[in-house]
């Protein structure tokens, strides 16, 4: 693993790393936040997973969480959202929705991208496995929270492991991407044509086949350009209720699908998983 | 004056704007964030000006002002930081430091720069004429904050203007550029190379030369890379001291010249400011 760069901020260190994934077959970048803590103390650790176009730099540069994981002691760890590299597929047209910065969260089978496109391993295991060597990390006590197609993969992620993670929470997140045009081309391409498939990598379908969570935390923005075609989170509100999860969904008036959105709700994010992960 | 963008974000609405600018002759480019008020109710202002290679947008993602500016209820200004355009000269050399992004909020005298770079001017009247009426700002309550070459530029115009800004503070400033080499090199493209006109575009010299306000608010990154050639805040400290100027100097052990140092700070400044402006 090697430093790109350290700064001091709030009382912490916000560092960006780079590392050789075995997972991706490429170079994966990465930023992690470390508050001050007593030598030899070990910190809970939340996962932000960013979304469509985005890098590890978004959220580190405009997520504004830097005060309140200080506050709480948390470690937070933001990935990138795709494999990069001259040898990395994109898509065909250059689209945003599909191939660099939007690798979705899964283990492609469909070649080309079967090769590289490796998220949901390298997010759930190899990133981890790492994390906890290399940084304060007690990787008894993660959570995971996302935004978009990041929320969507907090919420699989989330869903698929409810004995890592003490909370899981989203900012507008695409909750059942089986019945979206994002998510259907983007399952397509790395998992094939067969809609079973995809499954295990859609949250509302999860839930409908017994996957449980006790409570899920989900921001919504009503002026988000996606909320009606993309994201439907009255999907996931029903989806719950069906399962007995508790849902605390918050429709935010006025509020867009951006950092601006995003930044606003943050520490009340970061406070909810603090107090589940103490 | 144009929309270019709006968001809500923290309770308030944050914009960037566009107008024709007659003082530099080009379209200028600024942010503004309101916070929600009472139907016909003026906020306090707060203009913050930004240092070398900045736009209004620097800012306006990283600096993590929002939040403070709701709670104390500040209208928050980010101007550009030169003009720019196809008829705007820029440093022959394409230097960082000098041309665009750079224009040190002089009103320049030397041709080629004297036409578009009136930085003072659009900052002290032509912006502020704009925003009191576009605004719901209460221009009898306004502030001055800046970093790096925009701390110079809040110093300045703080300590020319003290009967208008209710507080003056800077994050890592230049604070006599008319002794080291960013300033030597801007003051004499844009003002010549008599030294004597320069001292009213440099905070330790106009404080030598008369110029007062009550007190000044200063934090400075021990891990600054810009510290000891050009930022100098022992000199400002000195002529405080000889002033009888309250100047609270807050070295920042381990922080940089970067926005990571910026916004850790950012909601003491605006604490600060907003106790003054009430």
């Amino acid at each position: 693993m090697e430093t790109v760069s350290t700064a001091r901020a709030f009382g912490g260190t916000q560092g960006v790393y780079r590392h050789r994934s075995s997972a991706t077959g490429t170079n994966m970048t990465f930023s992690v936040f470390v508050p001050d803590h007593a030598p030899g103390a070990r910190l809970p650790v939340v996962w932000y997973l960013s979304g469509l176009t985005c890098t590890h730099a978004n959220v580190t540069e405009k997520g504004e969480y830097r005060r309140a994981c200080a506050e709480h002691g948390l470690i937070f760890v933001a990935p990138d959202t795709s494999p990069r590299g001259e040898s990395v597929p994109d898509d065909p047209a250059g689209a945003y929705d599909f191939g660099l910065g939007a690798g979705f969260y899964v283990d492609a089978t469909e070649a080309p991208f079967d090769r590289h496109y490796r998220m949901w391993s390298y997010v759930t295991e190899e990133l981890p496995a790492l994390i906890g060597e290399a940084f304060p990390a007690d990787m008894g006590r993660q959570s995971i929270m996302g935004h978009s197609m990041g929320g969507h993969g907090a919420l699989t992620i989330g869903l698929r492991h409810p004995e890592r993670f003490s909370a899981v929470s989203a900012f507008a997140p695409i909750v059942a991407p089986g019945r979206v045009p994002w998510g259907e081309k983007a399952l397509t391409g790395y998992l094939g044509q067969d809609r079973a498939k995809w499954r295990r990598h859609d949250a509302v379908a999860l839930i409908e086949d017994g996957a449980r969570v006790p409570e899920l935390l989900v921001d919504q923005g009503e002026a988000d350009n996606f909320l009606r075609e993309q994201l439907r989170p009255e999907w996931l509100a029903a989806a719950c209720s069906a399962a007995g999860i508790d849902l605390t969904l918050r429709m935010q008036p006025g509020y867009d699908h951006s950092y601006y959105f995003i930044s606003t709700f943050m520490a009340d994010h970061l406070a909810w998983h603090a107090a589940r992960l103490q």
